[in-house]
């Protein structure tokens, strides 16, 4: 299986003069990667970051951003490496063009193809967006296990070929599940290095307290998504703060904090797909690059981020052995710690622990992908949040 | 006509509780924009953004990568107001949410709405991406006839609302055209501040180049499109430089420069279609960007950008009163100078004269719709430009 799939993206540019265009490409890839041009010499070197999903709109949005430089910084050049499907692989090339056409500076490579052994090779990040969007008549039981395949797949691909401290975000749903099935299909990578995104949700928590209290966005802080990325997920108000403040100090209206509140949140999503006719493509894009972002610089003193990760030795007594989105702080060395002084009440647990229980009932529901035994199905009610093609 | 289709986005939000949140946000944006936050008080003034087509692909984009501030910088408020249609309108109210989803801090404003004499209203900016794609079918007179009535239209608004400096640059094909028609219907604004997109080109061409040369893009410097953004448009490579070095000198292979190259660059947007399956939206936003960041940042000693401008006084020998894209240079006010020595040679003026009669043609078929009597449409061969949805 590993092969020949990943083109340069040369190979796929210039309107039929493939051959030689493709050579073209692969000598500036070469005196790229040699650091031909002076100003070069003194820069970082490459980070390889691959996408899975990277035909989709997700993507579409998200590559540009990473290309740019939003995530790294103007002098960090970065390599991208596209993973999409047989169907695909003439919309990656038009991506690859566009990319091109875009004159990005600190963008030196891009190569595609739908083999993940050869598109995770020596990948510093892997952003996995690809997943099966739940058509009509789908079982969740039945989505869980096809998209845990397309996951187990790409752990396994990860373990083998990925640089040894790859970071790994998972997007495609349902992401905290797909990402303990990834995770277990790569042993020899450390866990605590996968994520499941939920940063989406805590952006639109913030965004909900900040029209309610009148206040700019960048006012609130310590906003945490504890669980699941599904409608159990708990955007917590009890920690979160306003100007510096707890939030139930300034918004007195307790029934919308603790109804309205993260009912919103959780069908914000739903709202979208309704009104735009398709899924939120460009905040994901923002989202993701918030995530990364959140591991790549320091942490503001005082503040935190939420981000799905491996229970192991968590204070809060959350099961262990399952992907749950916590409050986090970084160094900004791509590594993070627990937050472990967050306050908890009575409300805010009660709500935590039914996300609990839903990971733990998903995480039976794919024992056959985990290596775990024999999966058995027992979901509570449906509660996964619109997927995104 | 001038009426109340306007709306805050907070309306559009919420999930439901329209009207609370609707009035909310009123107050938001009244408390943001008297500067409550201390942070602000320094600001520089809201800048106004008015974008049609706000609903689109290109939008989609380039909305987001404005409110990142990519063309006015981190300092730089700036307000959205977002032209739809009928059919669109909730399609907007799903942009406006995603980008209250994203966070930005510099986004003081979103407006949605479907009259120009609303959405215009004191624009410093005004991006007109919105044009009707071509159908089946349709002959290319009826569609400059179509279109050129929207941008009639919307060049009327403009005369009436916008500010009395409003820099305009108009995306939707056939763009040359569409801008004059606009300044023509906008006789109390500078004709001098209408600018018909022809970045997209020039980036494309500076990529090709640069492939071809094997060397980093931002080596190339000097590169124009003479012409209407068509197939009949001139990439110069007789003024482009490599390295400070003149192509002929880098690219001896004459061919590619007179055939392939120009061809090449000319038909990447068709390709692009037929690869992707639709049109190229990303890079056509980055283009966007770029050819508003050439006007509100100083061009590099010795270089210049293109862009199609109303001719008015040109030393080359164009032809006055058309929309030619020329090479320009900015002292970054927002407003540009022509570059008046560049080379000419036979081979270059023999393509600027067939894209100069091109745009006289269609000068001549759209006269209903500037004033100038009846239209007497008598087009060259079909060379427009693959449009965007």
């Amino acid at each position: 299986r590993r092969g020949s799939q990943a083109a340069g993206a040369g190979d796929a540019s210039g309107g039929g003069r493939g051959g030689a265009q493709g050579m073209l490409r692969g000598l500036l890839h070469h005196l790229r990667s040699r650091g031909e041009d002076e100003k070069t010499k003194s820069w970082k070197k490459l980070v390889n970051v691959s996408v899975s999903g990277a035909a989709g709109m997700i993507s579409n949005h998200l590559l540009f951003k990473l290309a740019s430089g939003e995530v790294f910084g103007q002098d960090q050049p970065i390599a991208l490496k596209l993973l999409g499907s047989e169907r695909s692989l003439q919309a990656l090339e038009g991506v690859a063009m566009e990319l091109e056409d875009s004159l990005y500076p600190l963008l030196r490579e891009v190569s595609i193809g739908i083999d993940p052994y050869v598109i995770f090779e020596d990948a510093d990040w892997a952003l996995l967006i690809g997943a099966k969007p739940r058509g009509p008549g789908v079982e969740r039981a039945a989505l869980l296990d096809i998209n845990g395949q397309i996951f187990a797949e790409q752990g396994k691909a990860l373990n083998a070929v990925a640089s040894r401290n790859v970071k790994v975000i998972v997007v495609g749903n349902p992401c905290n599940t797909n990402a303990l099935i990834c995770l277990k299909n790569a042993p020899n990578l450390p866990a605590k290095n996968f994520h499941a995104l939920t940063r989406l949700d805590e952006n639109r928590a913030k965004c909900q307290l900040a029209l309610k209290a009148g206040v700019f966005y960048d006012k609130i802080s310590n906003m945490t998504i504890w669980g699941n990325h599904s409608t159990t997920q708990v955007p917590d108000f009890l920690n979160a703060k306003i100007n510096g403040r707890p939030v139930k100090e300034v918004i007195k209206d307790t029934k919308w904090l603790e109804e309205d509140f993260t009912i919103t949140v959780q069908k914000r999503g739903g709202v979208l797909i309704q009104k735009w006719g398709r899924s939120s493509a460009a905040s994901t894009a923002v989202s993701i690059v918030d995530a990364m972002r959140s591991l790549v610089t320091p942490t503001p003193e005082g503040d935190w981020f939420s981000t799905g990760v491996y229970t192991t030795g968590n204070p809060y007594g959350i099961a262990e052995d399952i992907v749950f989105s916590m409050p986090c702080r970084s160094k900004g060395d791509g590594d993070y710690e627990l937050v472990k002084d967050v306050a908890m009440d009575d409300f805010l647990w009660g709500r935590i622990k039914k996300s609990e229980a839903e990971l733990i009932a998903e995480k039976r529901c794919v024992a056959h992908l985990t290596g775990e035994g024999n999966a058995f199905c027992d979901l509570p009610g449906d509660t996964m949040l619109p997927g995104e093609m």
